[in-house]
């Protein structure tokens, strides 16, 4: 953890550019009708949830090189969400991986996170490895697998997961199913997306009926001929046999190159099954980089979706879950997440400078050049000042990176946890 | 139209090496189990429609190179229909593109459609391009435009399609929309789906119970931003909103790079909405090459689905709608649909050659390996001669494109019908 | 065009918003140690050619939906041009293309275009479609045809428009060669090359010493199985093949999913051969869209690569010409081409904020989060109001687009030129 | 190992239909011209290199699972390419990896591999992960990396190999880099490409004048933002700095999504630089399956090329490296490998079936339909018995998975090394 004081301290520093800066984007908005000062209080009140195993250095099948001080148990994960929170007051809760993160001491923990500021938003199941301890391998599958016994324990795995997170008062459980085949013939596609589905509705019907269930999609990796749940319409369809809880996960990375995201979150949106955001950023695939570092317009262009989907009351959707779902294995991880944080507030605090009214316009006469002059408009405009007073208003950094540079907090981690301590997570 | 006798004449002097050949794989077959005859049977039987708009060569945004010889109107391509179905007696029905092919003459076009032995299997709208006397323009869309005026243009052309369907006996209307938008912004997504799925459900109401209406879908072209219905999972959301006999259409060009689409076939099977198939070949996006000319083996995957969920009981799907959908830039039109009908033949002979009781077995021990070398040894066979015979027995040739060749028909055609004919089409 | 006087009246409706804006962003960069008033003459200083081509409304294979007004001549074309270049002072040159633009009375050209304040920057010739004139068909190639005499006449062709180039004063001649092939087997690739490398270096042998010639490349599309001159590998080989004087022209549509565009830039100039740019945007493929309209983000890289090339005196790259080429399906041609010129004069402003020495700092200290923030802070930076008066100072408008929408010119041009009337183009 | 008469045992069950299947196939062949005893003498030429690192269980970075029986040391790395090569007659060299496969007993080894009928073909570097023993890190780049040091390190690495390889009489370096950026603004491109390329050079120049450097290009992944060397025309840059005995090498994997690889190996044969080849199937990136199991097509497509060059007196290109490249996440490894072996040689021997002078006769003619077909008709053919008499010719089994089968070799693979062992490799 960080001394508020050093934060204040570091603020100093960084006030009188930033109320240079925060002053003129406030004349500006205020000169187009928008009220500066709400803007900012929505910022400060949109939460997202940090995984507990992006706290490590991640990797690829190719190697991993460990930046070292890495959490060594689910305590120190705690602490270092603990500290982003600190830093940017964004970060209020915790994803947990089962069996990664099975709570031990549970008053404990809980303390330590109220300590923090944090809860526990969902629990995440673990069906693509095999634990020490398992009776059958899901080298075949999980969900959908042939055999009834590898199935049950899979079903059985994620109602345990439910447990744990119902001690810790989480509400979500988040399903991704490495499932599927690396070669035609393989699966029978239509028997194994059958057992599959009945295998979500037995977990399903074992949750308590105030919790959710966020069904995943992702088209491949690490199965390189078929996913079982490969795309958003799966993901639907499955929620739909699921039942009314069941909602769908969009993670930024799971799709097909070229695909119109922002599309199918506005589709889901109106079907009433978006439950849930991974977010990350990426070129190629699933690559897991940080939110926002490669594609920044189209992560307004979605937000731009959620926006408009939660004001209107025409729409039917419950309320998101916002999770990051990232690797980090050239950066350091705590870095990575500040700027994640970073660029999802700022994708949304553009969104909400959509002159809405004016586009609708627009788009009811058809003046294309217009509509998207709006839309244009608003990512064009340099938020930062916004997000930045958003967090000091609620007692972070201004510049969260820097105060955390600053504070030569990494050193400490290593001296505290070792140069060479592995985290949990891929 | 090429006489009978021509065919018989050029079957004479192919038939000793189809004999040899046709007796080999009648062997091979046997010492597995399988009975030659019934495939031979299975194959005739399968009929596949020929577009009416892929008589003539078709082109791209920079350009067109004609053939000459092209049909000039709804006679003449039914006329060369009539030929290619006369030389692989495997195309026995003509889809109409309406406004191109509004009939003039019913009774008329009855006889001429008898007397090739065609029937007329669908009509396709067309709210894609002005026609001259149009009142409303579709440069902002067509089923989703956000004024009701045009909407309701649209709404009647299909419903007008669907008279002209009636009128030849048609049952099944196919719906693909090229409604989308080329910016971000210009749409505003989620109303313009409502929009369309509420247009659709005006179109199928006013359809005859007996009528199936079949929604396409497409990721982009021509518009570059967003499609209405970019993917199978909105077609079959806009399927379940519109009613019991909505369907969805698989064209085989419109998918983003690299999806499974044997496995969306499965789905789609599975859920008993997948109502028809345009077939043709793709590298890059909607190419509209010959079927099979680019990736036979994912067109062999995709009727090893097919195969499997037409025989399974559990399956609840409609009889599928077997249609081409192809545009020839570059070859003999007529010799590109001879040669797509043989790939498409081809490819669903090799699946009934899959074991089935090993397949499923290997699939059930999770026998990777072999799983895969059944699929292999069914789609490694040569089966052309199997697809010969089953056009020989039928009246047609042994080598359907040979054929055709030798008899100059080409030549006779450009005689007939001009160097410089145009045929309506894309 | 628009009288003077109209440009000024407009501008001061938006001065004191201007002035504001532009103060702060001003003193911002004062306060970073950066020059603004240099960085708004480098902006000045930076001119794009618009292609002749592009005025028009342009359509895909499924059609084309006129706007009107639309010049019909060489002469209109350069009114059009000179309206733009009215407007934002940066769009001073244009490009041709033969036989489209061939040049009738050459002096009173000149003299338009003097009087418009334009140049000819290149001449792009076309043998992707036959001319009603011509002997041979292009439709199984051009320069890399297996028959001598379809080459000779592409050679001639090509020769032809370095021809037209000359009366006025271009010196670049553009090849684009729609070369390829539908099918597999239809070309022999190793003899296609080379027929198309032999063609292109008897083109180059008959230009003028001070003539550059600019090959590009594309992956797909007008063929769909394989292209001549698939991507910059090709075409980097073809100019060693050709001589000093032929570069690589690279088209921001031209590449496949996902392609990392600004790598090859970098590659190009340090090889010494990036001759030419083609901007538009796109999503999926060759869409032709405004630029920057899609992936701005993507556009500020290409630009940070050519800044820092241009500035690094180690970089032996000839100067580029800067082009756009793009096609306006929905939008009036006039409005997408200045917002064309906003976006990439934006790109542009962004990549002459980053700061060059942190930044190569960061990087020789492999400080990935540095590097990385310092790309970000310039691109995050609302250079809008650099851009506007780097036009303002120039005698254009504060806001091009909103000039021009005031000033009613689209309604004047269809008055003028007609509601049907069509440009050449595609 | 396998005994000789294990194999015969074997192969008299396969005998009758092997044999009815041949002569069908070699009075096909006689008919059309060919002589298939020539056509069996070419596919028995054809040998193709094991890489090391592909005989244990690969996986992802979501896991692994382990079959068990994997090879522990290089020994028993030989000893399973020897059960290949006894069971194909295929496979007669092995790729090694440094530092997985560092020599220690060299006679030892060299007696071993002759008792195998086994050579080394060449050797790989590895600067892609940090070795325990290692002073400098990789994180940030070997050869391309901004510090000296760490590339000398790197540079010594590969001459370290080229050492390893001598004393085992290899003659090529395999030199892939994975080294490149996962961020924007993270590598100066220019700068780190440079360093390659002298890094390059060095090694190059320490190189004895009869060794071959083979460059590997590859668009993504370990790195999601640049590779250094991510496509074709980058490496062919860098072979010709490097010098002349500096070759391209394919890895089918390594490619954007629906690039054309058959064009490129023209392409890469008509400059003289083609070296190697690393077979794999995949379908959305460098999936590494079974070499053939997804694109069967396209490997013929491939091998089509490479027959043309290499029997084509005006291509001078050299001798190129046959390797396959591919990791066995669900299937028994040694399967695998008989599988791709298998579907190599069938692509070749598919390639050899091409009437390559009709087909050159029906591209001069640009009759598209025609090369078309000669084309399509090689492939159809089914070629599996003229591999099978090739491999029963040499004493090799008539189908090598059957007999691998059949004498439950896993089995006492894992018996004798345990059922956890794990092999060095990806």
């Amino acid at each position: 953890m960080i001394a508020h004081e050093q934060i204040q301290y570091h603020n100093q520093a960084q006030a009188p550019e930033h109320e240079t800066r925060l002053q003129f984007i406030e004349g500006v908005l205020e000169r187009k009708g928008f009220n500066p000062r709400q803007i900012i209080e929505q910022i400060r009140a949109f939460q997202i949830a940090i995984p507990s195993w992006a706290l490590g250095t991640g990797g690829t099948r190719f190697g991993r090189f460990s930046i070292g001080g890495e959490p060594r148990s689910l305590e120190e994960k705690i602490e270092d969400v603990g500290l982003i929170h600190q830093l940017n007051r964004s970060a209020n809760s915790i994803s947990l991986h089962i069996p990664w993160d099975i709570p031990k001491d549970v008053p404990a923990l809980k303390q330590l996170l109220t300590q923090h500021g944090l809860t526990i938003d969902s629990v995440n199941s673990n069906t693509f490895q095999d634990q020490k301890d398992q009776i059958h391998s899901y080298k075949y599958g999980s969900l959908c697998h042939t055999e009834n016994a590898v199935r049950q324990q899979a079903i059985e795995h994620n109602i345990q997961c439910v447990e744990h997170g119902k001690q810790l008062d989480a509400k979500v459980l988040t399903v991704w199913l490495a499932d599927g085949s690396n070669f035609p013939g393989q699966h029978h596609l239509r028997k194994a997306y059958q057992r599959t589905a009945e295998s979500l509705a037995d977990i399903y019907s074992a949750m308590p009926p105030d919790w959710t269930m966020l069904i995943e999609y992702k088209p491949y990796e690490p199965n390189f001929y078929s996913m079982i749940i490969p795309d958003w319409g799966t993901s639907y369809a499955l929620c739909q046999y699921v039942g009314k809880n069941a909602q769908v996960l969009v993670d930024l990375g799971h799709h097909l190159p070229n695909t119109n995201i922002e599309q199918i979150v506005g589709r889901l949106m109106h079907f009433g099954r978006l439950g849930g955001f991974h977010f990350n950023g990426s070129m190629y695939g699933d690559d897991d980089l940080t939110t926002g570092s490669i594609k920044p317009f189209q992560l307004f262009l979605i937000f731009n979706e959620l926006v408009d989907g939660m004001n209107d009351p025409a729409v039917k959707n419950p309320d998101i879950a916002w999770m990051i779902d990232a690797s980090h294995n050239t950066k350091d991880p705590i870095e990575d997440l500040l700027q994640s944080v970073n660029g999802i507030l700022a994708a949304y605090a553009r969104a909400l400078l959509v002159d809405r009214a004016a586009l609708s316009q627009a788009q009811e006469e058809n003046d294309v050049v217009q509509a998207e002059e709006l839309l244009r408009d608003a990512f064009l405009t340099d938020v930062r000042p916004l997000v930045a007073e958003a967090m000091r208003l609620d007692g972070g950094a201004i510049d969260p990176l820097a105060a955390y540079r600053a504070a030569h907090i990494r050193a400490s981690l290593i001296e505290k946890r070792g140069k060479f301590s592995t985290a949990t997570g891929l």
